[in-house]
């Protein structure tokens, strides 16, 4: 039975607390928080746990075998480091940390320790992205030709990250685990409307290894909420709408099969021609799993330090994900501008 | 009554031929296409109206007041400045040439000689994008923060012009309507996926004068039709959805007050406090006229050579999405290296 | 070459007249309307085509071999007999007759005279209901359980019938195809909101041969547009949606597997237990094909006349439904008052 | 602080039980179920909470004051007489009772000892719910002509009440309180598909004092769950659609105004004329406010047992109710018949 402590019991605390507690193999033993509310909603809800205020009490708790950290970005690496060195697996919220150098620096203490290092990112885990995965794999929708992500809403504005580093983080996740394909340039622009506050909205264009683009939408500042992805591939297309109640992931058998005329055809009405060359077939809806995602992920988590096998978040995934995410703040501060990104990912 | 000549019958032509025949003070005297069966389609139609192959006829011929030019981009400049040459009125489609160079050769030839120039730009007749531009004049949304457009879908690939020529013309058109607001400069990204072709996918990116940005999202490779725009302001948001049947334009009294707290809170847990300070108010969504766009655009050409005014889209505004065509292009090539764009609007 | 004669040129004839000039096998030779609007319009349209004001004149025109009735529902039974009474096969408008009399009586004629005749039940010849038919036949969706229909929109108000036998006549035309159940007896409640007006919303239930029932809801007094239908089935079920631009048949593998535990479970919770055995499987969505249904049927008229053969939507279809008809009007008039319906079919 | 005991700890009660700890004035002080695992489950969650098998014993307690009852159907009448004999305050599940005379003997039962009994009608306080309420009493609507609701899912099938009982119960509370209009009849049609069952799938429509109407269609064994409502009015018109996650109420500038047109207009055109006085004005959306119904419907109930005040959805309310699905599923037992409902409510 692992024994976990949670750090932060703000935002995503709670959620983290309940899957831990509902989940197998492990028994949520502290959760800390400096603020006084934050610890007396967690009394009331969880009567045997130990809440405490200093995280290093639950760092030094020796009933403590993994750490949970789900505090503001700037400080998982220090809690991070912290709980590795005292010899705990470690799952961190994402993004991983604030920089690539600290990434790197935790794998190497993980690895250095033989500890799981693990980064909660959680679309990983949903029924929906394991489905896009296992879709890709099949070959189903062949050679890749593009994801293309909207994620906005009327959202939480932060203040220590822009948007990029709170919304397109998801994406990069789940291009990350689901494309395992990797990006050699990012482009991105992007605006602050709030006064003091930053950057609420950009669009952000990696181009994949392999000719492949992914381009991600993000804002905190919109109307409405959508959560929608395209994948187009040769063979067919796929539209992920997180946003829907049920049918999330859509299979569109369309396309165009391109058999020379493009470049032989001479004719003068052409574009009308080549209509005759669209693939206009049925679209399929399969079934996904209806279990929790985040539930699903602490489970992993316990089964990777009961197994010693690496999670499919690693540490290595969540450092893949900073670098990106570094890349495309550089761009968006340099109005597009491309920036190279070089010798990301030695095999997928 | 305005004699009409159309020059080019092909995917366009037919309902340019269609609402110059119902618009009032003005007929459809002669139809030129190189094509015989395109020629064949129109004389059945239209049994009373010369049907000629070479479009220098159609020129020259006295009953022609004015020319409307729906031919692929590459020849508007030829016959459009042909047609001013011979003392005729132009409407030409969109874009209104293949360079910023020609088009500013027409604009000149057209004042030289007051003759009225014309660009179809449809959108600015429609219904919806009336009243959005409505809405923007009486302050309804506020300082304009970002337009950030949709326009997808699994589309006509052209051989002579990319995605960009033939979709994001829409929305230029558009933004130089309804907001009135000068391009400063332009990162885009795209990609081609059909060996032999041009782009099929771009995202562009405009910095507009005065902090607001408009983004641009066009694809002829989705599996979906998406045609929606969003336009933050600082009052309220507009949702332009071009495929919704009825509900066409809401309008979301939506968005986030900022009295200060952004910069002021020092409290961990601000993004939550914040949360206090967001608005979400009612939703609106005007009744719009239903008469057909191109029908109410024709009438207008109609009367603005009777009164000798210029066109809501004249040659002015054709020039200036076409520059900004050819920055978005440039930006395109070079992975979203930025392009400034410089002097592009005198006076809105 | 079939002469085909168009009596009536109001809202619908337009319609018919295009399509029985662009389908095969037949060309329009005449049409008829008493309004000299109607006739102007068809003229300016149809220049070499005879327009006639009476309709006499067009029945007797030795050129027209068959003729299409599309005029109010009172009259088509005078202007259906005497045409096939001048040896001409006849295409009507639907609802067949106004009554089930009228229908059979025009049906005899038509065997007398070995003539045609043949009900423009439109929606039997589109792409979604032929699909539906076919995955129905195939078994797909398993022992028919339910068919249940909204057909909704703030619509044209008639004087001469009231919203059953303009709206509930398609769906019982598409039942009476796609299912080939007959109905024992109908419930039917409505009401009329508009004074002067007949009833402008009604729910019809018909019981339906071996268990399944059929439920239409009707109104012309809806704020909003809708035309879905769902067919639910022991094995699938289909969701049918008119208004859907093109994903517009859903098949749903979902349903109820009672394997006994129904009757047996004799726990508590076994209505949580149940949910076990419920079914939640993929969702398929067939593409269609995209040819306009009204031209599909006009050809199909015209190959039935050259072959002789029975319509997919008969004389006997129409009198079906006029019955179907006939009976729910009836219950209406009850308050919801069960209507039997008896041997209104032989063989399917 | 009023003490709250809970029966019945299955599917519904978690939630009662969360809200009553989260409303003020009020603290949840046992829990009875006979089930050793839900007992269970109370525990783990509320550990500070008697959790009883006996709910003889609950309703004994002298700290509780106030009794809640989420069981089966059959013996709400059981508990809520016992608990009310033993002075308790009351809020009983919805349906109130298994027939009218149970619901009278209680309402009896409390106004001679003073207490107050409620009936969870939960979705009289939802947001939407209460719009519309205001919208109506504020004439905003004018004079209503229907209510046609939608309530269909793949849902748990119950063994003791048919879907009307089940489903329908939603809409008869929203129709008693929102538009508080007495039903004068009822006819209602329905089917059972699953052996064993009782009816899964039916369409109720109630004859409305007035002239209007309520129409019901409830299904347990649809392939997608919708739950949206129409209410038609003479001035403008409401959708209500449960499912949308943020626009779930709709006011539409809608309808159609008689001038005398339909009446008096003598040409053959009519229909098209009539067009005229169609409108089809602005759509307006009103943001509702998110606090969750079940907490204040406690919070409501507490309020009321301070105060001695008659609850929204007082006991009288439910006795309505109940006597509306009994006349429904006796009609529905005929087939349609249309059954009488008379004085069923002597002043609203």
């Amino acid at each position: 039975m692992i024994g976990i402590g949670i750090i932060g019991y703000g935002y995503w605390g709670p959620n983290l607390a309940r899957c831990a507690t509902e989940a197998g193999g492990c028994r949520v033993v502290s959760i800390a928080d400096q603020s006084p509310a934050a610890r007396a909603r967690a009394s009331v809800r969880y009567g045997s746990v130990d809440v405490v205020e200093d995280w290093k009490t639950l760092v030094a708790d020796p009933r403590v075998d993994a750490v949970i950290i789900a505090t503001p970005t700037r400080i998982h690496f220090d809690l991070a480091l912290a709980a590795l060195k005292a010899g705990k697996h470690v799952l961190v919220e994402k993004p991983m940390a604030a920089t690539s150098r600290e990434a790197s620096i935790l794998i190497e203490e993980a690895e250095k320790r033989g500890l799981i290092l693990m980064v909660d990112h959680t679309f990983v885990y949903t029924g929906a992205v394991q489905k896009i995965k296992e879709l890709v794999v099949a070959g189903v929708i062949g050679d890749c030709y593009y994801y293309d992500s909207t994620r906005i809403n009327l959202g939480l504005f932060q203040r220590d990250v822009n948007v990029i580093w709170d919304l397109a983080v998801h994406d990069l996740a789940i291009l990350d685990f689901a494309l395992g394909i990797s990006p050699i340039a990012v482009s991105a622009t992007g605006a602050g409307h709030i006064k003091g506050s930053p950057e609420n909205m950009a669009h952000i264009t990696f181009y994949l290894d392999g000719g492949a683009t992914a381009h991600l939408n993000v804002n905190w500042l919109a109307p409405v909420k959508i959560r929608r992805t395209l994948i187009g591939g040769s063979r067919r297309m796929i539209v992920y709408d997180d946003v829907e109640p049920s049918e999330k992931v859509k299979v569109y058998d369309r396309g165009v099969d391109h058999d020379g005329d493009v470049e032989n055809s001479e004719q003068r009405e052409d574009v009308y021609r080549m209509l005759l060359n669209y693939r206009m077939g049925d679209v399929w809806t399969p079934q996904l799993p209806v279990k929790e995602a985040l539930l699903s992920e602490i489970e992993h988590f316990v089964e990777c330090i009961g197994q010693r096998m690496s999670p499919l978040t690693s540490g290595a995934s969540g450092l893949r994900v900073v670098t990106m995410l570094e890349a495309a703040s550089q761009s968006l501060r340099q109005r597009g501008h491309p920036v190279e990104l070089t010798g990301m990912r030695q095999a997928s």
